[in-house]
């Protein structure tokens, strides 16, 4: 296509998606969740051809030399399928909504206040890598009234073009406008910037990805932006630690994924207890081979290399620890709000007085105690699912599910009360 | 100020500004109110001085011919003073939002998840007119936990020099930080520019105006905004309306006060019951000197000049109302959701099932039944105060009080639960 060619594309899509947003806002709840379970049907007959195309595309971007960690979130397999597959099913028992009606407190006058759960609108969605991604992200939209225009990573269109339409051919079996989900089949930058310029038609841009695939959203676009930064986050061992517990936590936050945003990326340890527990984690590191980076007192205890300024602001997604001794609570938490990325970030300590501080003061989506970052999920949040995790303020912050997707609205009740009168 | 003075200028404030919001994001309630009282007191004792730099205000608005909604908003009286101070004390009244934590149902693993209701950090807000907004807005960002820049218009700068003054002073003689409550000073516009770049220190930008204001600040800053668009509100007398109800209405939704965003701007009206209705309302009207123009249809029924496609769109907050006869429930809902700006529309009828189609199918912030569209306001919802009035999806929407300027985050917490093992 050529760019005049893609402008009409994406217009064109992002009106069918408007249209199609105000048919689906306020559908029975039925006949979505019968949608999601034949998308989840029709997901598992042609798994077949979703994991052919999901081959080719790992053979093409092994040819470019993608980073590995780039390479496992693109890899689909049968276990992936079939939890994608359990996954819209999950998402069609989820309680919907849209439509709930809120009460308000009494008002002066005597009016009737109500707020109402209603969609948002038409959700773009910028993603990269896991195919995994156009099915979750198009149900949880579906689900909550929304219509989505997903724009996938290059490197996995042929997956997310086989999903998509596993999911346009369940809308369809179910008599659903198929425009409430879309997929930008194009892998071409002037798409993204078409769909960044139709502030007429979308409601709400969710990119998710590295600092600088929401920089360039954030300068294309007045639609509304709710970010997904990186997640640069933090364990802090504190003096009061209980020691077993802070090598669990510390080992299963840095090795359970390396690839989620919820691992941990730098280990903060107050002072008094570095003597005692780094060896220990040094040993355990060492045979997980996590390669350790430390600040010049971490280096005297530990064999580890010698981590620069870049390293606390990095978000490694793969083997790599950076480890620094603090002196306080209060230098933690200063390094956590200076250096994070308001992602999730947790304290070790059996102290409980310490503990409220610092969950107070952390600035960042989640503050976890005595609990390893990477539990931060929707899923385990008790969300039913989450359609990625949010770093901003705004809206909703962390791990957003369901209502995340929503708006309110008031509804407000009379008699023919005047005011002024 | 020269050029590079005035980024040094509003550069310098932001900074104060965030590291005072680190510091009154978790003081006490008795504090905080304390300091408003305060406000309130400081106001109250300094009225002369206020109102005569208003008067200075009003005179060099009327040297330049500022219209005369402008000019209306802009003049402070006793009354409106008096109310200043009433507001203060009413928001030192209002429960405070922050600290407040909310239990999750049950998480999968058992891991406690708890959300925390935190401030949103700095707020820049722009407005126009109004210098009793001054006080309002930075004791409701205050209250909540954040500190907030304030950019008044240019036409009400000693007014708002001399308000903010008396809360900085309360700030100081309650031995807080003063930074927490700041107001940009010159009017030049180079200090806007540079106050929407500042997004290393502001959270959240809150534009109070027309369309141009929110465009321009849309298209200069990487900060969030959330948006106060202008009011076009409708009513919708239903053929199922009762006549009198009716009347009432509509002259109360456009006279209780030309210059409110909530204030009428179209009417339209089901053609069942037009002939009926119109008459008997172009003469309230007329008696009540409010400029009417019409569509094709009403100038047959009554004394009106022809409405062109521009009058559907134009927020006009004079005695100008536009009226539109309509053949369905159907058509009037097309007609808001195309024309008008989401912001409060109301339907007149006493048929239940039309009410509950209009109240789910109009896309606004506020949908009424039997209500004029002038009760659109924090304090009447029950709010205690507001901000204003968000046109946006995002966040907060309707009227704004302070739980619109609050954020939640999570808490999590457990006892070395590992995930995945």
């Amino acid at each position: 296509m050529d760019s005049k060619d893609i402008n009409k594309y994406i217009e064109d899509l992002a009106v069918k998606a408007k249209s199609a947003a105000s048919l689906i806002s306020s559908i029975e709840t039925k006949k979505k969740d019968s949608a999601l379970n034949t998308m989840a049907e029709i997901i598992s007959e042609r798994k077949e051809q979703i994991l052919q195309a999901n081959y080719q595309d790992i053979e093409e971007a092994k040819d470019q030399n993608i980073s590995p960690h780039l390479l496992e979130r693109l890899e689909l397999n049968e276990s992936r399928i079939d939890s994608m597959v359990l996954g819209l099913k999950n998402i069609a028992k989820l309680p919907d909504p849209i439509g709930n009606i809120t009460k308000l407190k009494s008002t002066p006058s005597g009016i009737r206040v109500r707020k109402m759960r209603v969609p948002i609108g038409v959700i773009g969605i910028i993603y990269e890598s896991r195919p995994n991604v156009t099915a979750d992200a198009a149900a949880l939209c579906f689900k909550s009234g929304n219509s989505c225009i997903l724009r996938g990573g290059s490197e996995s269109l042929r997956s997310n073009i086989e999903i998509s339409q596993c999911l346009i051919d369940a809308l369809e079996e179910n008599k659903l406008p198929k425009s409430s989900v879309n997929l930008i089949k194009t892998s071409d930058r002037e798409a993204v910037r078409m769909l960044l310029s139709q502030e007429e038609s979308l409601d709400l841009i969710i990119p998710r990805g590295g600092k600088n695939l929401i920089k360039s959203v954030l300068e294309n676009t007045k639609i509304p932006v709710l970010r997904h930064l990186d997640g640069i986050c933090h364990v802090f061992i504190d003096k009061d630690a209980e020691v077993q517990k802070a090598l669990d936590i510390s080992i299963n936050a840095k090795t359970y994924r390396y690839s989620i945003c919820g691992a941990m990326e730098t280990l903060l340890i107050h002072k008094n207890i570095a003597k005692e527990v780094l060896p220990k984690l040094g040993k355990l590191f060492f045979e997980k081979e996590v390669e350790l980076r430390g600040c010049k007192q971490t280096i005297k205890l530990i064999d580890a290399s010698e981590a620069t300024e870049q390293d606390w602001v990095s978000e490694y997604l793969a083997p790599i620890l950076c480890i620094r001794i603090v002196e306080s609570l209060d230098a933690a938490i200063k390094h956590i709000n200076k250096y994070g990325s308001a992602h999730t970030d947790s304290i070790v300590t059996e102290n409980n007085e310490r503990a409220q501080i610092f969950l107070k003061s952390v600035d960042s989506s989640s503050v976890m105690h005595n609990l390893p970052t990477c539990w931060a999920d929707g899923f385990e949040y008790g969300l039913g699912a989450e359609i990625g995790i949010s770093t901003d303020k705004l809206h909703a912050r962390g791990p957003i599910g369901l209502e995340g997707l929503t708006s309110e609205k008031y509804l407000v009740l009379g008699n023919a009360e005047l005011r002024g009168i």
